[in-house]
Order: structure tokens, then sequence, then C-alpha cells
């Protein structure tokens, strides 16, 4: 029973459908629940559970576009064999190369982000000078409008550069990359989130948006980058460039007694290929020196994973010098179970990152070995003799926190709605570069008008601005508000922390802060590459300032003496109230600025800025994964939810196969296109007996994919004769892209055959029996990383199947548990 | 089978004894594993496993003394029935709750810990001056054995009656407390670990033996104290106190529909407390107002084990100053599975703890509001202009990592053999009060004798010294090696890390990192209270300058400059080399020297110096556990055990119950000493069907112990009727003290009653098939920190049962896999 679903588009035009298409993972299609009807292949629909009122683009959606990851090793007999083939010095071996590709991740991510600062300071420094000379000739000439229309159209053209590769060469590339990693590291599959040409869009396009002048930092995209560096090393291959940059360690011969493996009903053993047929010869079996491949070992969602946990944690080290701060970042987002290898792992390779950084950084800059670049954005020294806090401030900064969570809240409420249009109406590649084009053009226009308009000058000397833009000012002294302008966004940041008392004019921060945040708000989510972290800091900064600037004001400075601080709470509590990051966030500001001492304060702030816009509304990143329907897994389960069950939150019935089976029902079932299931449930295959036929294992599609391509099948006539047997090799080979079943030629014949799946599927499935409550389902599937949980009754027979969609469904919403809708967005 | 172990003593003394009694959780008894048996109640003797070749004190034997905790909960009716009477506001005020426990426990922990520190800063203060007064005298007089006499007698009395309160009065107080504390949170109950007189104990200890100037420290306690007090505040009583400080909440009444509820074969009400007989009314039940103590809902394992992470790294913080530091270090030792609130409410408890200590001092200080102790020990700012380091001092700081690890293995190993030593001859409390006045007595004479042979005279001027000893040196002048007896270890410390240049003589040195070192073997495992933090510190920057002199003396003087910085990588080498912690202990060293920069070195040397400490013996803490033979579970199941099956790690056969159970069958089972099960699968109870009679749950020796005592059971011939109801905080009042089933009588009429198990058995326990690979078992055992795990066969009848101890005995040795046995020690 399951409709054919109707394909609903992105969008949004096909409202007028209101059934929900239940298929994916998510509803294993009846094929006999029993033993004795896993051969059938039929199909029948399902009644829809629940009818949406609306279709797409509405967050009660769940969408059935996304697979899940498996962070649960099949451990199949040829699994085992493996292992246990691999002694201890072997194991010793792996781990070293574990390490050895996370000290590679790191030096990669750090080369990455140094090349993308060093052309970024590059380029946008040329732009600034050509933009100044311009404004230079034309203030005494009169004529500042052909200035203006330079400014624009430079800026223009450069993000629409940026934009038209993002658009039309990989979507994915959009934005910061954070909610897809974030997802990826949740467990959801988002289709090219890793692959080398997102990398290079991204790295192009982020360079692009920066100096395109839009109000977007570069540090959010080197968390996406540093995660396909990872996963493209940690696999040793690129499909996009179609090579496998094979690397082989010896390892010695060993023999296998092939005969005391318990095979089931079939003998199995090393044949050659071909189709049913071959001999059934089984003595113990030399298998010959195993060319040990030094990344295939890697080749499985549990170790990829892994790895991009490193990289992202590489990515965040890279772009604020925070190596803590990026494991606690990759921990925080990504990792269920808490491992001490592996974050040691992701430790070592955010070190190495940010080490090379700095090195290569220091270089560039002509101080050579004093390593004072640890990242990308650095916020500059805060020294604490001059700047400690005193307690009396701190109700201040809580005050400053709630400030922060409000304007975050009202940000996030405003992006909000912006994408929804977006997703309406913005939704054409080529509409979507002219959005880009037009808020570049739109950022130059009210930079310059407000250069324009803004009659604060400040000595040129004692000041450190690199490009300053006299405009009307007398000689000897330049336009402030210029100089917010004419610079990288990081620059300004670290200018509203440390320039001293009275450098700005409180008229203009305000200004500057009012119309950045509409601007960085109108920015984010367009179809570039960039990061929401520095204009947030940006803006944060602005009005933290402004707000010590007020303070000492109305105090008539007596102890408020210095805004840089309060730029910095300002800055973190806008930042936290955007993204809602609280451990890892508060770690990275106290590695970015090198100061333990505000450990406290800013952890208040962040705390009580993530309360705050919590009331309100979601965090940023939350709030687009949700927009795009992605089944994320939270923490835990919704509180109120004790009273659901598995029996009523599992999909059934379930496709099942039998322990040998019809070759012909294999393919019908993978070939199933409205349903399209990822794992089928293996139960005992004698039909004839009146014995309880329980739960013998669970085999992946892929698997299944595989054995098909490789023809490992029998005759009907011939069972006792031995089918062919596959390495674990032949598996990895094919991960993670494999190969559609169409692709597959099955004959008439060859369709009669039958296949034993007891060597290849996984024998101990976890299971659940029905009556288990949902937070217990749920914790076990979070803890494990599961993707198929089989529900059992309490005979062990299958009853249902637990899927990351079937979880994801339920959610707290105001008025307690409310259950999303599945559509095949 | 199981045969009746015989007691073994922990001295030794029992060495003939060459069988393994097993029991405990680790061999349910066989009482019949199907259901036709289950009510019998029969013992048999098990046939021994293995026989071990030498009995206690072999770190090849793992104890059956220690029980496990729990942190699945047992999902029965009850707690599904309170779970969904809770609603999101209830949850909430929840969640509220356990902010502010963190809180409380953020305070207390800083509060204690600013006691210590001026308790111990007053007397030892108070010794030193007494010392150096008598010694000045007897300098001119003549006559320094006197004063020797009068130092080591001071030192002993004092250490003596440290050393007394923890001999007689909680030997679970000696030591650091970090090994028990990572048991627990590894799920390992260690009796008295967490009690209130364990505290005071610890306290006074710590105090004792710091002014009784042995070698130890008072930074390793703290994790300790902390976590005791974090468990007393969240149970909200103390039963060495016998108070249960009741705040209560109260909840508005709900009306409850009991019959809905599915009850098995007898229906249930809340019915008088009485014997068998009730009557059978059930409408819908109002509830009363109900009222919800504010402590009774983390009454079990799970949540006090959270808070007791939290007490742990608020411990952590307020020694070192070091709340990141802190979380870290929980998460590392302790915590599987990483949930993000938990981490943020210990991060929460943190850096309250850091606060409140950091007022507190800067208060007692004098400097009220400047916030500048935020630990015992700060390590002093290092300034990153003077003492940066360039890229060739990586390979010098990775040799004096390998230097650390040498050195820390050779303490390790001392230890070790000392401990061996020490369990075999020097088990009774007074020989262990005499040990301990014997080492504070030998340390006073060493100092005593280096000070005197100490010709090492430093000017008096421009030095911070506290009691600057003159003896021998000329007027004006000090004796250096005084300095380094008379201060607490943290002062010396800090010294070495921050006095300039040619502030030491590297003769006296040498000399004194010799003498702390075997000084700090032999005091590490006495018992006293105190920790092996500050010595191992103490001993690496001695020779951590050292080395930094050298080298500055090798190389002419050119670029190693400042010998400081050398002592502080000295410090983390053997710290590094001694515990093995890595990822904590780097954040905790840059957070106490308040220096982002010097991350990347202390990680290398932190990481080198792990490598080639573990190539020759394990950490100093995992050594302990081990010689304690106690059941602790590592990150990952050993690499080569995939050969292992649940089938071949399970004990087996398992004493079940039947769902409806004779009274008198459940009384023998738990009063059956041989076995002393906890965990107990219940199956189908109808004995006279041929149907497949699978598990239907798992209830617990607790459970049934409070059901006996409130006489929750009906009379065998009128099982119609309803037996007693039982709430939830009947359970909870009862924990974690359960009484002994000896203490409850039950009559031999009640003896034939019926107990019915359905509502109070967990009906959906974690089962494993038998084929699971023991990894596969392992991981899910580790991940969500069970008790037990039920094997079930393919018809779900069960097979056998794993538990922590099953697990623990399969480790990697040098030659592979070895198997530990059991003991009753």
């Amino acid at each position: 029973m399951a409709n054919v679903a109707k394909k609903v588009s992105w969008s949004g035009r096909d409202r007028d459908d209101d059934e929900d298409g239940r298929a994916g993972e998510t509803t294993p299609l009846l094929n006999g629940s029993g033993p004795g009807a896993a051969g059938s292949g039929r199909q029948e629909t399902e009644v829809p559970r629940q009818r949406p009122n609306e279709i797409p683009h509405n967050e009660k959606l769940l969408s059935l576009k996304y697979e899940s990851l498996d962070y649960d090793n099949s451990e199949n007999q040829l699994f085992l064999e493996e292992e246990r083939r691999i002694n201890h010095a072997a194991f010793r071996t792996v781990e070293i190369k574990r390490w050895v590709i996370c000290a590679m991740i790191g030096i990669l991510t750090g080369l990455v982000a140094c090349f993308i600062d060093i052309v970024v300071e590059n380029l946008a420094g040329l732009k600034y000078r050509v933009v100044k000379d311009n404004i230079d000739k034309f203030t005494t000439k009169g004529g500042l409008s052909f200035s203006l229309l330079l400014w624009a159209t430079l800026n223009a053209s450069v993000v629409m550069v940026g934009s038209l590769i993002v658009a039309f060469i990989e979507p994915v590339a959009a934005g910061s990359g954070i909610p897809q990693i974030k997802c990826y590291l949740n467990g959801v599959k988002i289709p090219h989130v890793v692959r080398l040409k997102t990398l290079v869009i991204k790295v192009c396009g982020v360079i692009l948006s920066v100096v395109g002048g839009l109000a977007v930092g570069k540090e959010g995209p080197m968390i996406h980058s540093g995660s396909v560096i990872a996963a493209g090393i940690s696999q040793g291959r690129s499909t996009s460039l179609k090579r496998d940059f094979k690397v082989g360690v010896e390892l010695p011969g060993v023999q296998v007694p092939l005969c005391a493996v318990p095979t089931g009903d079939l003998a199995s053993s090393l044949s050659s290929p071909g189709s049913c047929l071959s001999s059934s010869l089984c003595p113990t079996l030399k298998v010959p020196s195993l060319l040990f491949q030094i990344f295939e070992y890697f080749r499985r969602d549990t170790e990829k994973r892994d790895f991009v946990s490193a990289g992202a944690a590489a990515g965040v080290s890279a772009a604020f010098g925070a190596p803590v701060g990026g494991v606690l970042f990759s921990l925080e987002e990504g990792a269920s179970f808490w491992n001490q290898f592996l974050t040691w792992r992701i430790f070592f390779a955010s070190m190495i990152s940010t080490f090379t950084l700095n090195s290569v950084l220091s270089v560039y800059h002509g101080n050579a070995w004093d390593l004072s670049s640890p990242g990308l954005i650095n916020f500059g020294r805060f020294d604490n003799e001059k700047m400690g806090y005193t307690i009396q401030e701190i109700p201040i900064f809580i005050f400053m926190g709630v400030v922060g969570g409000i304007l975050g809240a009202l940000f996030n409420a405003l992006n909000y709605w912006l994408t929804m249009f977006r997703i309406r109406y913005i939704h054409r590649p080529c509409l979507q570069v002219v959005e880009a084009m037009l808020v570049a053009a739109v950022t130059a226009t009210v930079g310059f008008v407000m250069i324009y308009c803004s009659r604060d000058c400040q000595p040129i000397q004692g000041s450190s601005v690199a490009y300053p833009l006299q405009l009307f000012c007398a000689d000897g002294e330049y336009n402030s508000m210029a100089t917010a302008f004419f610079n990288t966004p990081e620059k300004s940041v670290v200018n509203l922390f440390h320039d001293p008392p009275g450098s700005y004019n409180p008229m203009t921060l305000g200004m500057f802060t009012l119309m950045y945040f509409f601007l960085a708000c109108w920015t984010y989510g367009l179809t570039v590459s960039a990061g929401v972290f520095i204009p947030s800091l940006l803006i944060g900064a602005a009005w933290g300032r402004l707000f010590g600037i007020s303070l000492s004001y109305l105090t008539k400075g007596s102890i408020w003496a210095d805004p840089g601080k309060y730029a910095l709470m300002g800055a973190a509590a806008q930042l936290g109230g955007i993204v809602r990051m609280t451990l890892s966030l508060t770690v990275i500001m106290m590695e970015a600025t090198g100061n333990v001492t505000y450990g406290f304060p800013i952890m208040l702030v962040l705390m009580t800025a993530k309360i705050v816009g919590d009331y309100f509304v979601e965090g940023l990143y939350d709030m687009h994964i949700q927009l795009q329907s992605v089944p994320f897994l939270h923490w835990e389960a919704p509180v109120t939810s004790h009273s659901l069950t598995a029996r009523e939150v599992m999909s059934t019935p379930v496709t099942c196969l039998r322990r040998i089976e019809r070759v012909g029902t294999v393919v019908d079932i993978l070939s199933d296109t409205s349903s399209n299931h990822n794992g089928f449930p293996v139960v005992e295959s004698n039909p004839d007996t009146t014995q309880v036929a329980g739960l013998r294992g669970l085999i992946l599609r892929s698997q299944l994919i595989v054995l098909l391509k490789h023809k490992v099948f029998v005759e009907r006539a011939n069972l006792s004769l031995v089918q062919r047997r596959l390495k674990l090799k032949d598996f990895r080979d094919a991960y993670p892209r494999f190969p559609p079943i169409q692709s597959i030629h099955v004959s008439q014949d060859e369709r009669e055959c039958m296949i034993d799946l007891s060597e290849f599927m996984n024998p101990s499935p976890y299971t659940v029996p029905q009556e288990a409550s949902l937070p217990r389902v749920f914790k076990l599937f979070r803890a494990l990383g599961l993707r198929h949980l089989v529900v059992v009754d309490n005979r062990n027979e299958v009853v249902g199947m637990v899927t990351r969609k079937d979880l994801a469904r339920y959610r707290l919403g105001k008025e307690g548990l409310e259950e999303l809708s599945l559509a095949q967005t």
C-alpha cells in the first residue's frame, strides 16, 4: 500500500497536490511481511498517513529526497573475515594511516585558507585603490556619480561571476556550507556536498563575493572547504576527477580455512568469475599476499564521517586560529558517540591546520618565524591589565546578551521571510544571479551614500587606515565612514575592537549598524559562497561599541573606559543571537582574542543571547535546515514523546527478502522506483516449515546491487553448487556512488537463478521490540548512528522498520508534539 | 553450575586458592533458562572457566566486588506514566532545576577550593615560620639537628593526623580520587566514593598532607571533591547525615484512566498497603495534586552521573582556573554519549566554579574586583611578545616530550612495584599510617640535608621569596634550595616558570629533580588524600628549566634565552608522561598559562610524551585502576576481538523469572548469596503452552526488593484480584542504598503468593543476537551505558546475558588478546 508518489517540485507550483508520497527509506513497501509472501515482489498502494494542507516549502514538511548515512558497520562474514585476518600490527598501521590523513587534512586546509586570504587581500586592495583614486579624482572635479557607477559596476560584475559559477555549476556551494556540514555530520547525505568540484567552486565563490564587497565573511566557508578536503583525502580518490590515487601496502599472505566458516545452506569458496555455476572445492585456501590499499579501508560512511569531522574542525581552526574551538564545533554539531581517539585526531588536524596557516601567512607577511597569524581573522590582543572586567559589569553584559538575542531573532525572522520569498519566486539560476548582482550594486550604493553624507572626519595621523579617503574632509583628515566600507569586514571588526576611544562618531556607528544589519540579512541566502560569521560580528561590534560609548557618556566616563571591550561583547551577543552556538563559540572567541579572562562574560553573553533568541525563533542554521525539510535528528527525542512507541512510529509493512532469494524478485524490488528502499530485512528462507521465521539479518540496496553486478548467484536446479565469492574490495570500489539498478542487465534466465544472501547480510542488525518508547528508539538510533532499525515482535518476527525520517517527523512545536508530513520535494 | 566461591581476601595470603569464583552480575546462575524451569530456584555448580595461576593483586584479574551503574532508564509502565503525565512546562521546570543544581555545584566547589587554599596557606605559612625561626636560631648557636628533628616531627605529626582519618574513617578518600571518579563516570560503582563523609575526610586530608610537607598537590583531590558535592546536591539528601532536604513543587492534579493502561494478566490500581488482597475498582482515578519534589526526579544513576560529570569539571575548573579544560576532562574521562545540553550545563558549572573561586580569593587577597585568581594554581602570565617560540624549536620540544615520556614511564613503573609491595605487605591501617609518617619525616630530612649541603646563595634583594632562609649564606643573601622546600609546591612551580634567568644553580636543580622524583613516586599511593598533578609539574619544571639552562649554555646563549619556557614544556612533558591525558591537559595548560600561542607546542609535547610513555607502561591512573581489578570499559573493544561473538562472551545459563512469579521463588533467587545477580530477564509465564516463550522484559534486583518490601503480590487463588500499585517514588526513595534481601521478612504464606512483574519490568530491554561480534556488543553497551544486555536467539529466547565484566575481561596484551580471570577479591 503506498501510492505512486507524485513528484512535487521545489518551486511551489504544485500546491494543488494534496497527497504526500511516502517512499524512500521511510516506507518499506509491502512485499509480504511474513516469510511466505516474501518472494512475491508485488506492489500495493498505501493509505497516506496524513494529508498536509500545504505542500512545499512549508517547514512542517520532511523531504524524502535525502538519504541517510550509515554509521553502523555491516558486520557480514566478509567484513568479519577481513577484520580477523588483520592482526594487531596491521591495526596499528591503520591507526597510523588515520593520523597521517589527519595531518594531510590539516595541512591542505591551512593552505587553502592561505590561498583565499592572500588572493582576497590582493584583489580587494586593487579594487579599493581603483575606487579610491576615482573618487579622489571626481571629488575635486565634481561628478561623483561616475565613481558610484564605477564602484557599483565593479562590485556587481565580480559578484556576477561568483554567483554564476555557484548557480550553474554547483548550487550546493552556496552560502556558508555550515548547515550542510551539520546535516552531513548528523547523518544526512546531502548530494554533492563533499565533492572536489564543490570545493573549487566554493573557494572561487568566496573570493569573488568578498572582493565583490558583499556583507559576507570568508570564515564560514572554510568549514565546508575543510570537510571536502577531508572527504577527498580520506577516500584517496576523486570521482569528479575520475581518479583513484592508488597507494598500496603489502600485507603477508595468509591461510584461510574456508570450510570452517559457517556459510549457511550453501558452501562457499573463492571461485572464478562467471555466472551461476562453479566448482565446490574448499580446503584451506592461501590468500595471496594482499595488496592492502592505504585508503581502501576507509571507504565507508563510518570512517569518512570521522574524517569529515576532522576537516570541519580544521576549517574552524584555520578560520579563527581556534584549534580547541574547532574540536568543540565538530563535536557540538556533529559527533554523537564521543570517542577519545577520534577526538585526539580531530584536535591534531586542527592544530596542524592553524599551524600551517600561521607559518605560511607569517612568511608571506615577511615576519617569517614569529607565528603571529593563527587564523584568517585575529581579534587582536586584548590585554589583561588594561581591559579586565569587574563584577559590577556583569549585569551590563547580560543586558547586552538580551539585546543580542533580540537582534539575532529579528535577523533570523527577516531572513526566514526572505528565504520563503526566494524559494517561491527566485528559484531560477539566472534570477538568482541577477539578485546577487542587485545586492552587490545596492551594497556599493549604500556605502557610497553613507560615505557621501557622513561628515565624520578624523585626523589621518596616528591612524592605521589602509585606504584613507579624504572626500570632503580637510587636508590631513579622512572620512571615517569610508574606512568601514573600504576594508574587508574582518579588518573593520578588529578596528572596532581596538581603535582608541573617540575614533568613531556615535551617529556614524548607529547608521552603519542599521544599514549593515539589513544588508547582511539580505545577503545571507544569496546564491553566492559566503559566511555569516563576520557580518554578525561586525554588526555586533558596531552596536556594542556604540553601547560602550553611550555608557561612558551616561556615567560621565567613570569606569566604563574602553568601548573596545563592549564591542567584543556586542559581537559575541549578536553572533550568538544569530547562530545560537554556546560552548564552541565561547572557546572560539576566547582563542581568537587570545584571552582566557573574558571567557566567563562571553559565556554569559552567549547563553543569554541563546535563551532570549530561542524564545522567539530558531537559530539561523537550524532554520535553514528546516526550510530544506531535511530529516535532521536533534540530540534528544522531543520531551513529551514518551507516549509514542516503536509500533506507532515505524513504517510497516516491510519488504523482506528470504535468505536464499530468486534473482528476479530482488531485481523487481530494487527496480521499484516508487519505493526505493535501502535496507531489507532478511528472514528465514524455508517457506514450507510451519516454524516461526524470525529475522536473520539485514542487507542494503548497495550490497544487493554489487551482488547483481558481479552475478553472484547459482541456478535453482543446482542449489548445492557454490556461488561466486566476492571480496570486500568489490563493495568498497563501488562506494560511494553505487550504480542504479537500471544499469545492470539481468537476463531472463538469470532471473530464475537463486542468490544466497547469508554471507553478505549483516547477521546481527540492531532491533527494538514494538513496545519501546520513542525516546528509547531515538536514543539507540542516535547514539549508534543507525540508518535502519528493525522492529520485531516477541518471536523475533519483523513487524516494521524505523528510519531517520520516522524519527525526525516528530518535533516539539509551540502546542506540544507535532508530526511533520512527508513529501517528495 | 557455579561453585560457591571462596572469599579471597585483598591481602594476598590466599595464594594457594586456585579456583576463581564467578558470581555477581557475571554469572547469572542456572535457574532454568527456558520458561518451564524458571520457577525452580535451584542452585547448581558451574565449572570454572579458567584457573588463574596466581590469585589476588595480579593485574590479569577482574574483581567481582564492583557493581555497575545503569545509564539506561528502566522504562517500565510506572516510568512511562510519569513521563506522560509531565507536560512540556513541567519538563522545562526540570530543565531549569538542572541548571540551578549545576550553579550550586559550581558555587560550592569554588567555595571548598577557597577553603582549602586559605587554610593551607595559613597553616603552611605558620609551619615555615616556626621552622625558619628555629633554623635561624640554631644556625648561629650550632645544633641544627634539633631543627631537623623539629621539622621532621612537625611534618610527621601533621601527616599522621591526615593519614589516620583516611585509613580509619574513609579509605576511599586516599589519593587524588581521579581513578575513582574515572571509574564512576565509566559506570563502575565504587563504594562510598560520592558520600559526604568522603568529602569531609578528603578536604581535611588534603589540607593536612600539603601542610605536612609531602610532595603532593591539592588540585587532583578537587576533582573528587567536586564530584561528591555534585552527587550530594543533585540527590538533595545525604545518607551520611541521614537527612532528606525535601523541597517540594506543586503540580496540578490530573485524571488518570487506569483501565486504559495495559496491565497484562492482572488488572492493577492503586490500593491500600496490605498483603495480597485488595479491591479491583478501576475507573479514572484522580491523582491528587502531586508534590513533585525538586530532587526526587534526579534519583537514578543516569541523572546522578550527569551531575557528577559536572562536579568533576567544576573541580578541574577550580583547581586550574580552566573551565574549558574541565569540560574536556569530564568528557575525555567519562561521558560516552555526547549530549549538547549536558555539555552546556557542565560548562556552566565549570564557569561558575572558577568565577566563585576567583571572586572569593580576590577579596581575600585584598584586590577585591580584579578577578586575578581563577584557579588554585595559576601558572602566571606568559607574555607573547617576549616568549614566543620559533619553528626551529619544535624538534627540541618533541625531544622534551620523549624525555617526559621516558621519565613518566619510569615513575609509573616504580610506582607499580611500590603499589604491589603495599598491597602485599602494608594493608593494615596502622601500618599505612606509619608509612605515611615515615615518608613525611624522610621528606623533611631530605629537604634539610639538601638545604644544608647546598651552597647556592642568591641575593635577597629583588627576589620575592616569602621565607628567605639565610643559613650559611652571607648577609643579604638566601639559600635558594631552601625556597624550593619552604614553599607550597604550587609556588615552586610558578617560580620555576617565571624567575629570571640565572635564579637557579644547575646543580641545585639537578639534585632537586632527582630527590623530588623519588619522593613524589614514594608518596603517590600513600594512605593520604593528595594529588600527583603538582609534583609532576614540579619535577618537569625543574628538569625543563635545567634543560633550558643547558641549552643556553651549549649554544652560547644565542636564541635560547628564556629557561621559563622550557620549564613549562618540561612540566607538560612530565605530567603528560605520567597521566597520559592529551586534549584536556593541553587545554588546561593553555588556560592556566592564559596563553593560546603555546597550544601547539604543548600539544606536540603531550602527544609525544603519551606515545613514548605508552610504549613502556600504562598511564598512572589506568595502572591503579587495573591494580584494583576494576572492570573498566575502554573506548573501544580490543582491536583483534572480532573473532569473538556474543555467544562466547556471554554468561550462561541465565536465571529467568516468569512474568507472574511465585514470591518464594523470587525470595530464593534474591537470597542466593553465591550468585547475587542484579538483573533478571522476564519470560512468558504460561508454562503449559508449547508456544515459543520469548523474552518479555528485564527486572532489576533493586526493583524486586522494593516490590517485596511493599508486599506487592496477590494470593495464588485470587489471581484475578489486583495487586497493590506502587509509585515511582517508592523506588526512588530507596535509591541508592536498597536494603538487602535478608532484611525483608516474607512469611511462609506470603511465599505462596504470586507477584506480577509486568508493570515493573522494563518491557523493552536491549538485546543482541548470538552472532553479534564482540566489538558490536561492546559498542552497544558502551554507547548506551548499559548494565545488562540480553543475548537472544532467532526466536527471541534468552540464551545469555552480557554484563560489564564479560566485556572488560578481554584486553589487548603484549601477545594479542588476553582474557582476565574473575575473582571475588
